[in-house]
């Protein structure tokens, strides 16, 4: 697999898009409200950053993240061209799934996120485009 | 810029590998040991994960995230072909930087740390291989 994203969460995404773009060369390429946030992706070379803004008085994941560890690296995603594989693959290696079935997510992805506690603390996503 | 490695706290590097390697197809590349770490590097299609693991009664920025966070992600590193003018670049954007020169960091690679607080609260690293 490789490397697709890195997730951050945040509580003001649209500065901290403008300094990435500025310090990294890392332009914004997407954008959109989903499930509650409003989603950005920024494009490296070789991948993207998503930063994830909860909506005003949404409730879910990163909110929650947000007020447990404030602002920050919330979790890796990994491509894959056959996510329904991947995902028999890594449950067959002991991981427990969050998500057992793809769902859609941002971008008309299709995602599935495995659980932290069975992959070294590490909150992992795996992206089918 | 371009996305180089995740770097992943951990106190048990070995069956992580092994669990990452079976589950994500990234393969071992390189271990060495570091600054009171031992330092593994997974490679990806199109980067690395970095394990890193505290030495046994080693101090630094390791130990103490494991102490506070518990494993997980604890910075993502970007990979430039000029270190000394990407940290020029960040610092004119108001980044602050944690290393005001670039250092030697593992594999014998040139690196530096910015400052988080300023970064949205994502430990970035940047890379010159």
């Amino acid at each position: 697999m490789q490397f697709d994203h890195a997730g951050i969460a945040t509580d003001d995404a649209a500065p901290l898009a403008e300094l990435f773009a500025e310090a990294f060369g890392t332009p914004v390429v997407h954008e959109e409200t989903f499930d509650g946030l409003q989603v950005t992706f920024l494009e490296m070379d070789n991948g993207y950053f998503e930063l994830l803004e909860p909506l005003p008085d949404a409730d879910g994941a990163i909110p929650r993240y947000l007020d447990s560890n404030g602002p920050g690296i919330h979790h890796v995603a990994l491509e894959t061209d056959d996510i329904a594989a991947a995902l028999e693959t890594v449950s067959n290696c002991g991981i427990d799934l969050i998500d057992e079935e793809p769902r859609p997510g941002a971008w008309g992805h299709d995602v599935a996120f495995l659980h932290p506690k069975t992959t070294g603390g590490v909150l992992v996503e795996l992206v089918e485009h």
